[in-house]
């Protein structure tokens, strides 16, 4: 089942400062092959359903493996049968002023 | 690995009343043999991660197998390597006034 | 305009335990005098629109002025305008087995 | 306080499509002067905090007085006393490959 989602990964405990934690969780997301789109609040990824949530799995074997001792990751997730989901159509333009 | 979650099930075009969808998400998540809790706003699952993620699959899955177009889940998921997690834990006594 | 809520604060930067700090947020809402419920990941409250967004100005007031140097919350609103919104209502009864 | 926010609406009731109350929402949250960029799991939001939940409340209040009857809004604030806050400076450069 194809999906669209959006990943938000935050580091709880590294301090207030979690670049370091961030930057490693887009980079475990996108050597996973997903389509990705970097944006403030995190990682749009479009994609098998299947292989966004191991992405997420592997985010977060990743990062405690690497030292983070707490993770909460907000993800949103997006399905329908109607049409073929993509991100590109997601994001409409927007109308001008 | 272990692991909290809140699963928030949205269905899209089954008009103003979500509550038979809800309830059934619920459902298919309860199935699975995971500690749920029900709240306004979701279910708090604890579990192994696997499990959990499988969990959301299925939800998107049997919703969509029984009807529903789209699907939109809000996901909650915290995991640390510390101490275990549990959803009495996390949930602390509020303070007396 | 009648809402209900769930309000999630993530404190960043205190350390791996953000208890402390949930609890005070916890406090800062129910202060307001909105009907609050509280379960593992956040609070869940029910009341006029302004007096919800003033709450959670108030926890990222209350919290910074009391040390924490960042802070995250996560909001999810609900309106509707055909009934009355409750966390009652909204609070369906899960199907026995 | 200055503040960074993440602003989604999903619109309840309208159909399968929410792409016309979804441009509508992004905007009135343009309209308020607001920073804002968009992507395809919201628009992301610079300004200050009293303005983004004002923008929020705006959002509600229009959709609801054009027919659309249930609105859930996920919103994710984030503030932060040690430095100012930016859109910019929170989006970083992915590493390259």
């Amino acid at each position: 089942m194809r999906a669209l989602a959006e990943i938000q990964v935050i580091p709880i405990g590294v301090g207030v400062s979690v670049r370091r934690e961030v930057i490693r969780a887009h980079d475990v997301i996108r050597q996973t092959g997903l389509t990705t789109e970097l944006h403030a609040y995190g990682t749009n990824v479009e994609g098998d359903l299947d292989a966004i949530l191991d992405a997420v799995k592997a985010v977060h074997e990743s990062l405690h493996a690497e030292g983070t001792t707490r993770l909460t990751t907000a993800l949103k997730i997006g399905t329908r049968t109607d049409k073929p989901v993509s991100l590109a159509a997601k994001l409409f333009d927007p109308p001008s002023s």
